[in-house]
C-alpha cells in the first residue's frame, strides 16, 4: 500500500474562515469557496495562490477491445495519428494547454503501431512503450502482470519527473481508440455496476456500436470480477497499459504531496484504481468537469468529488482539467486579494 | 420599439462546418462548440477570437423594499459601502475582473446615500445617480415615469460610452441591498409564475425574512400585473432605477451590434426587460453562469439561453459572468487552432 502524504487541515480550515470574512455573503461565492479551502489544503498554505506550473502528461495507448469488438466510432490508427498531433501542438489539449500556461507531455505507453512512427516528429514519445497495444479484455488478459507493474512504475516515473520539473499542479490526460470501454470495464467493477449503467457513447457511436460495446463490457467485467481486491491483477486481467501508468502517476503524486486536476472518464478510472493502490490519494484530487460518458460521474461520486465544470464534454486529452484551471485560480485570487469587511469598512449581516 | 443589429448567420455557419473539420469527434467539445458558433455570429467572422476588451459596468442601486419590508440579510447601507469597495478595488468583481483583463466602471444609479459620500474615493461615480434609493414597490411606485425614462437613457449612455472606449464585450453587474427582490417581481411577472416560485434567498436570508420577502413580492407583482405589456411602465411601477439603467444598457448594446454575457438574477430580469424592448436582443447575450437564485434559470430559460458555468454563485456584480470570460475564449482558440483532420492526417469516422 502506498503512504499519501497528508493534506493541511489548518490550511483549510484558515482558508474556511478567511471566506467569512471577505466582503460577500458567506457562500455567495459556492463552489469557488470550497476550491480555495483545497486549494489550500494541498499547498499547506492560506490564501492559496493560482498554479504557475500545470503539468498535462497525456498517455496514449491502444486497445485489443476497439480492434477485436469494433467498439470505437474510429479506426485503431487514429490513436498513433492523434500522438503525431499532439506533438506537433494541433489537438484540443495543445490550444487549451498555451491558453491556460499548462506544459504538455505526451507519453506513449502502449500505441499499436511500429516503434518509428514518430520518427518524423518525436521519437522518445514511444522510447518508453510498455507494449504494443493491450489484450482484448472481453476474451483475454490486457497485459502481462510483469507489464502492468512496468507501467505502474512508468507512471509513477513520470510523476516524479514532472515534480523534478517544477510542476505544482499535474494533469492526467488521455488518448487511445477504445480506452472509454476499458474505463468503463474498470469503474463498473470498482463501483459494483452492471455493464449498461457504465456504458457511454465515447466518440459518439451508433446504436449499433453501443450493444456490442456493452455486450464486451459485460464480457470484460465477468473476467475480472475476482480481481476487484487486488488493483495491479485487475489492471493485468481487464486494464491497460496506459490506464495502469495513469494510475501509477495519480498514486505518485498524492504519495508526494502534488495535486492533481481529474479530467474525464479515463482519468476516473485510473483515480479509482489509485485510490485503492493508496488510501486517501483523492483528498489531493479536484474534479475538473464531468464528462457526458456516464461512468465519469459515478466515478466521481464514488470518490466524493463534485465536478467544477459541467460542459458536456466527451474529448478526453485532458481538456475539461486544462478548462478548470481558470476557476481554480479565480478561487485562489479572490480569496487572497479580496478586502475583508474591516479592511473595507462594509457592514456584515447583523451588524 | 428598438431595432437589434443582426448577427451573422454566415459566420455562424461556418463555424459549425469547422468545427465538424477539428481533430476530435463531432460534438465532443459540448458547449465549447455551441459557444464559438455564438462567437463567431456575434463577431461576423470564422474563427473568432477571445474578447480583448470586456467591459463590467456595475449598476448600483437602493431598493425601498428592502428598508421597508426588510427583505435582506443586510442593512441598507452596505450598498454604498460596496461602491466604496468597487472603487478602491476590493470586491470579488475587482478581483476577477483583473484576472481575466476586463475593465470596471461602476455607477450609482440610485444609490440612498448622501451625494458626497463617496468624495473620498471618486465623487464621479454618483455624478449621474437618477433618484436617491426607490419607492418600496410592494405599496408604491419605484420612481416616476420621467425617472424610469432618465434610467433607460443612462444605461444607454453608458453602452455607448463603453463601445467608445474600445469595449468587445459588455458585461452588466449590479450592486444593490434588496434587488433580488426587485428582480424576482420582474421575472415573475414576464414569465408568469407565482411569488413563491421567483422568490430565493438572496444574500441568505433565514426562514422568517423568505416569508416577508415571498409576501412583498407577490404584492408587488399585483401592483405591476397590467404594466406587464408596457416595458417602462413595469419598470417605473414594480422596478428601480439601477434594473432600468441595465435594461437601457443591454438594449442598446444589442442596437450598436456589442455581445453581452449575461450575470445572475438581475441581468437577468433585465435581459427579460430589454428583450421586449428590442426583440431579438438575445442572440447578442450569452448566458455565463446560473445563480442558485431560482429566478434566474427561469428567465435563462424564457429566453433560450443555456448558461455555460453552474458553479452555486449567488453573489452578483457580474462575477459569474466574469468567470465565463476563460471559457468563452477556450471556444474561440479551440476552433481558431485546432487542426482539421486533413491538415493533421488523422482519420475521420468512417474514412
Amino acid at each position: 500500500m502506498i503512504i499519501v502524504a497528508p493534506v493541511s487541515q489548518s490550511a483549510a480550515d484558515q482558508a474556511a474562515v478567511r471566506q467569512g470574512r471577505l466582503t460577500k455573503p458567506t457562500g455567495a461565492l459556492g463552489r469557488l469557496e470550497d476550491a480555495s479551502v483545497w486549494l489550500a489544503s494541498v499547498q499547506g498554505s492560506c490564501p492559496p495562490e493560482p498554479f504557475s506550473h500545470p503539468q498535462l502528461v497525456i498517455f496514449a495507448g491502444d486497445h485489443g477491445i476497439a480492434r477485436r469488438a469494433a467498439t470505437s466510432a474510429y479506426p485503431p490508427e487514429v490513436t498513433a495519428q492523434m500522438v503525431a498531433n499532439f506533438v506537433t501542438g494541433g489537438a484540443a489539449a495543445n490550444v487549451l494547454a498555451r491558453q491556460f500556461g499548462a506544459h504538455v507531455h505526451v507519453v506513449d505507453v502502449s500505441v499499436d503501431a511500429p516503434h518509428d512512427y514518430l520518427d518524423a516528429v518525436d521519437a522518445h514519445v514511444a522510447a518508453r512503450r510498455i507494449r504494443r497495444g493491450s489484450g482484448s479484455i472481453d476474451r483475454e488478459d490486457a497485459m502481462t502482470s510483469g507489464e502492468a507493474q512496468a507501467a505502474l512504475a512508468l507512471g509513477s516515473t513520470l510523476a516524479d519527473e514532472a515534480i523534478a520539473s517544477g510542476a505544482d499542479v499535474l494533469i492526467p490526460g488521455d488518448m487511445g481508440i477504445g480506452n472509454t470501454a476499458v474505463a468503463s470495464t474498470i469503474i463498473g467493477l470498482l463501483t459494483g455496476r452492471a455493464a449498461a449503467a457504465v456504458t457511454g457513447r465515447g466518440t459518439g457511436i451508433d446504436d449499433a456500436v453501443m450493444q456490442r460495446k456493452v455486450v464486451a463490457i459485460d464480457a470484460a467485467m465477468e473476467r475480472g470480477r475476482t480481481s476487484v481486491g487486488a488493483p495491479e491483477v485487475l489492471l493485468a486481467t481487464v486494464g491497460s497499459p496506459d490506464i495502469a501508468a495513469m494510475s501509477g502517476f495519480l498514486a505518485r503524486a498524492a504519495e508526494r504531496g502534488v495535486p492533481v486536476i481529474l479530467d474525464g472518464i479515463v482519468s476516473c478510472s485510473a483515480a479509482l484504481v489509485a485510490e485503492r493502490m493508496a488510501p486517501g490519494a483523492r483528498r489531493w484530487w479536484a474534479a475538473g468537469h464531468v464528462s457526458t460518458e456516464p461512468a465519469a460521474r459515478i466515478a466521481l461520486d464514488s470518490l466524493g468529488l463534485t465536478p467544477l465544470l459541467d460542459l458536456d464534454l466527451r474529448l478526453g486529452e485532458g481538456t475539461g482539467a486544462l478548462l478548470a484551471l481558470p476557476i481554480l485560480a479565480a478561487a485562489a485570487t479572490t480569496l487572497g486579494q479580496m478586502a475583508t469587511f474591516d479592511s473595507a469598512g462594509v457592514s456584515d449581516r447583523g451588524h
